[in-house]
């Protein structure tokens, strides 16, 4: 049995659930259009899949719904966002303004944010920055999940990044992968749907391959993507989303009950494309991606997404009737 | 039979090879001691086995050994390089201070080089700023030479990233990575020495599994590293180094007799990790670094090059004496 709902009916769901949890209006309505999109476009292992964790979070205090961030304009290309505890879109969303003009006068800006939580997709984050014709990249830590190429045991974050270029007439082209084989949200699914790992992305907590959900959740590890290779990613975003924010690292890890997320930072880099590249450059990107989809079977990344978004837009988003009926239930 | 010669003797014998092909006194001096950095610290397939290629270059009038790079102060934040036909590292060398500068005053800055050629390794274009204590991030393409993820022939080039972070009292931690799954002059050096590919790196000109070093040559492709996720990085790649900076793509190629690079781009991001990171910046950055090399038998990138480079400066650069005589053949 599925229930199939509108964007803006499940939207207000969620942002019912979020406020009945102690979510401010104004956070809300951020927060539940992101976790919206990010189950109308997929990967739906961090959209209304996240709720009920966001929910915990929000109840036991770890994050603060009320968060108003703090926004320091620091330089003429950087602005600095103290999120005081609340999650980073919300930070994100009090600064892009200036993020955006700082971009557009100097050629290129940065936003660094501390004191945050992520706990979502991290393209929702950029793919905004290329609506408005920049291009953009983002750096996020998560708590340590990811042994280091040759180590023993976790010590990053999944540690995703996200690149948004915009495009001619389209949207943006936007990818979004964490540097870990495997996305966090991905193995707590599969332990939800009861499945095993592929081969070759965790360990168990002796070190030791394991396809088991639960053996790598228990203290064990994912490993990065591509070997040393991923491995070097982690860490540059570990140093670019912590060390550079003043965020925490994924292995500063604290007491945190009813907490899946590190109080960490997220970095933002944007690019003004046509003042480095000049006014050809939305044409010439063309000439790339339409280079990549006719070669072979490749694909531009999110076009996956790009397609869920056109069928949910038409026909609404499905949802098991047993998890639409538990987010009714949470939000009452 | 080997050679053994001084950092110093080397530098100048590759500067006489590239001043007695066609290279002005002032280039020569960057290239070579850029060249021998290489030789000494690794991988040696981008070191002196590049030279004969350059000469090559030079002789065919493909890239102009005498070209004299224009810098332009475009913002606060950027500066673009036309490099005139010569390779990148000039036009770097060139516009360095100025990034600098723009790095500390605007927190973070953008280097854009066009109409350049890159036939080295990336790291020694990014190490030199973060001995001044910057973050920097840099992109270059090559020609053509690796398929997308589910494509079926070359479209990007090998599109090398680097990263580099200061340390407290030690030489900055740089990494240094092609996109693909094997760096082009890694397939020219198996071709030389008669070996065959590791399986799962390359295809041929009918898109077969190969581990022929020329079957990839002639018409082949390298795979991305670690599947889409890799493709979505050389992806990225090839936008923020040809299509931010006016350079070609990889793709755009040309007859270029003599030519094993494409008159491309190169783009480099400083930022001023104090500014927004804090004071206690390069202290949190040694916390995770120490982690790192305590976990098991993981290393930080760039550890290798770091021993090879005092085993060099201690020892002397050990050459082939074959290979030493054909280089002092060509700098007469």
């Amino acid at each position: 049995m599925t229930v199939a709902l509108s964007v803006a009916a499940l939207t207000s769901l969620v942002n019912r659930i979020l406020v009945s949890h102690g979510m401010s209006e104004d956070n809300a309505a951020i927060m539940s259009a992101i976790v919206v999109a990010v189950e109308r476009d997929g990967p739906r292992s961090h959209g209304l899949f996240r709720v009920p964790g966001m929910v915990e979070m929000l109840k036991s205090g770890w994050v603060d719904g009320h968060a108003v961030p703090s926004v320091e304009d620091k330089a003429p290309g950087l602005v600095l966002v103290n999120a005081q505890n609340g999650f980073a879109q919300i930070a994100l969303a009090a600064a892009r303004s200036l993020l955006i003009e700082k971009t557009r006068s100097q050629g290129i800006g940065m936003l660094a944010i501390r004191n945050s939580h992520h706990f979502c997709a991290l393209w929702p984050d950029v793919e905004p920055l290329a609506e408005h014709g920049l291009v953009a990249l983002a750096f996020v830590n998560t708590r340590s999940y990811v042994v280091p190429a040759g180590g023993r045991a976790r010590l990053y974050g999944t540690n995703p990044m996200a690149f948004a270029c915009p495009r001619q007439d389209r949207p943006p082209m936007v990818w979004d992968q964490a540097s870990a084989a495997m996305a966090h949200g991905e193995v707590l699914l599969a332990r939800r749907h009861g499945k095993t790992l592929p081969a070759g992305v965790a360990r168990d907590r002796d070190g030791r391959p394991t396809t088991d959900p639960d053996a790598m959740i228990q203290g064990g590890a994912l490993l990065p993507f591509g070997a040393y290779k991923g491995s070097s990613i982690a860490l540059m975003v570990e140093i670019m989303s912590a060390a550079l924010t003043g965020g925490h690292f994924g292995f500063e890890d604290d007491n945190n009950p009813g907490g899946y997320t590190k109080n960490a930072g997220e970095l933002v880099i944007a690019i003004d494309p046509e003042m480095s590249g000049g006014p050809l450059f939305r044409d010439r990107a063309e000439g790339l991606f339409r280079r990549v989809v006719e070669n072979g079977n490749a694909r531009l990344p999110g076009d996956r997404r790009h397609a869920e978004r056109g069928r949910a837009t038409e026909h609404g988003i499905t949802l098991e009737r047993a998890a639409y009926d538990a987010l009714v239930r949470l939000s009452v």
